[in-house]
């Protein structure tokens, strides 16, 4: 943490409508059997939106829908999301029931279309009960207290085992600015995209243009760099509102506190990732990799994820098994400039790899090391100054129950 | 199976010491507990060697003595094989063990030190037990019955729950030629050279160059064709030795029954393949993908493989949950050229998605099939003439369980 971030404070509330102008819900409509599956983010004002999409080639209908959305236009006010069934696979019908979830929810609110966002999350394949969500539509009303974002929060959520929440508070040409986050995802969680559902607020004043190039390098080395089973789904999104109510400068790269604003918001993102790695199905643990000495970048951060993507790491960890073999093969077969003779390797303080080779350490202390809910993996290759960071979790029996029996 | 290849059989006794001039062996010699450890193969004349090797930067010792040999020589006598230590991450002492390895087999069969191949398999970054392999070394008689070809096939295994043997007789110039083969490998299984051990014993006469090259093409459809669980391992290795003792002429590509030979020896190395893939750790079901209509046979296998690979596919088949979404959500990203709207899958014979979309089929009968041994998955994508298979298996609780314990 640096010097300008050290500036900024995390909120206790962590609520996507602690910017100024936000208001959310999130109520039940049917599509699960008991649990919240409707939400809704709503702007005082059309807002600066930023999207990032999944890479699948099989894209949901409403994940087609929206990209559109954001690519035709640079404002968005709503963004309205179910969840228990991702609208994928669905066809001509799904594009439709998307286009409708999108102009149900603008004559609700009163604005255009184009300003509303729409996401989809749950079984592929299945049209949607459209009665329902359009029931949904009409029922649902946005409120502007921190219930109302929990509301927002679980109505998001599949397989998840908690909530995703963050938000942090900074300030800029003397007023104050809030960044805000959420996110649901669990299974299906693999980088090169979002893999997830994540919905951004803030009252930044930011154009645009800037805050989708703040997303783009945001999203690499964050939501980018986690993942649970290397599954990438076809719903992954992240979608960023800046409704610009803090009423500072417009923030651009010369902006004096630019750096501030970019550190906070990779924070935001951050958190809502790891928390996603941390929440994989069936996951004891988060895993946590931390590269030095790439060649560049991108390899460290490519290794890095290699590592916390195996199986056989994760299933390691899971039982408390120092096995760092398993960590130099994955590095090993990552496709990265790797010189085999100088790779160093810790987990947690524990230097267990120098040069290659293993060197005596007190498997009783890493053992006990493995117990923690958090697991940290450093490895420095000493090829160059390239570092990178990335996410998992363990692989454990209820991450197979839990997928053996998704629909059952 | 085309009109030359029924003219093989399948021998019922499967070994390796089937070939006319080859014998073997395996015994404990004590780097395991109580099971066999060690094991040798041996040709009575030099053969024709080829090789393939692993794709991991992080190389084990004996694996970078063998390719050395096998790139210096164009013949080898005998294989020396240890399982219960992987002789990797073990640095120069580690080098230095394998060429002792070398050394000593020379010596034992009074062969140079040039004609013997070495290899290893077992835990990562232990230095062997050299007394153990030199008493070993010194004790191995090699034979050639049957039961010594089991014992082979015993010796090698390490977290495999069967042997895996395979072998066919054919006719090349009014001789019999046998080609046999024997593999191990359960765990770290992921293509991109082996991920296992397997080595090919025949009495067919032919030179290195075509033997290299004829293995590495059957490599690419066949052992890098299967994925276990997308771990790549430090030691794999396929060895191939062609002894000439069949008296055919010398096979190259221009005799008239090279592509007998070549599908004979193709279909071992897929038996092998698919035994690992099915051997798979904790696996319960051996599943096979067959793409069509892909624009090239490459990204029919990579799609392929990237749906066998699948942790959600392989859940989902583990518990007989007929959820195809996460069949074309593999096949979208798979990074392979897809036209989502005219995917076909079939699970079994049962057509799931057309054009893209779910059709109405018996949830019953597919629940049905899938609590099948073997679970045929099948796309065509219309997209070209390109077919690929790929070999993988179910994901499992013990999966979990003997990777969480491996060490313990």
């Amino acid at each position: 943490m640096t010097q300008l971030f050290e500036k900024a404070k995390r909120l206790v509330s962590e609520s996507i409508v602690a910017p100024k102008g936000f208001s959310a819900a999130g109520i039940h409509c049917g599509l699960k059997h008991k649990k919240k599956d409707l939400g809704i983010i709503v702007s005082e004002v059309p807002a600066s939106v930023a999207g990032v999409f999944t890479t699948n080639a099989i894209k949901a209908a409403p994940l087609i829908l929206t990209k559109e959305t954001v690519y035709a236009n640079d404002k968005m006010q709503a963004i309205i999301i179910n969840s228990g069934n991702a609208n994928a696979c669905t066809g001509q019908q799904g594009l439709e029931d998307a286009k409708k979830m999108q102009l149900l929810t603008a004559q609700k609110l009163e604005i255009s279309p184009n300003l509303v966002g729409v996401s989809s999350t749950g079984v592929i394949g299945e049209q949607l009960q459209m009665d329902q969500v359009e029931a949904g539509i009409a029922k649902i009303e946005a409120g502007n207290k921190l219930e109302n974002a929990i509301d927002f929060a679980q109505a998001i959520l599949t397989t998840d085992t908690v909530m995703k929440n963050t938000a942090y508070s900074l300030e800029i040409d003397g007023k104050e600015v809030i960044i805000a986050g959420v996110a649901k995802g669990s299974g299906m969680i693999e980088p090169n995209m979002a893999t997830m559902l994540s919905f951004i607020t803030t009252d930044a004043h930011i154009e645009q243009k800037e805050l989708q190039a703040l997303l783009k390098s945001t999203t690499d080395v964050t939501f980018n760099a986690i993942t649970v089973d290397g599954d990438t789904s076809t719903n992954d999104t992240v979608l960023v509102l800046a409704n610009g109510l803090a009423q500072n400068d417009v923030l651009t790269p010369t902006h004096p506190d630019w750096q501030q604003f970019a550190e906070v918001f990779a924070q935001v993102a951050q958190d809502l990732a790891k928390m996603i790695a941390k929440d994989g199905e069936g996951a004891t643990k988060l895993i946590e990799v931390t590269v030095d000495g790439g060649l560049t970048d991108e390899e460290a951060r490519k290794i890095a994820k290699t590592v916390v993507g195996s199986p056989l790491v994760k299933t390691a960890v899971f039982g408390c098994d120092a096995n760092w073999g398993r960590v130099i093969c994955a590095i090993g077969y990552s496709g990265c400039t790797i010189d085999p003779t100088n790779i160093l390797i810790k987990i947690g303080d524990i230097t267990v790899v120098e040069k290659g080779e293993p060197i005596p350490f007190s498997e009783e202390a890493l053992t006990e090391y493995l117990k923690n809910h958090e697991v940290k993996i450093y490895a420095d290759l000493h090829q160059g100054t390239g570092s990178g960071q990335a996410w998992g979790c363990d692989l454990t029996y209820d991450y197979v129950q839990i997928n053996a029996t998704y629909r059952s």
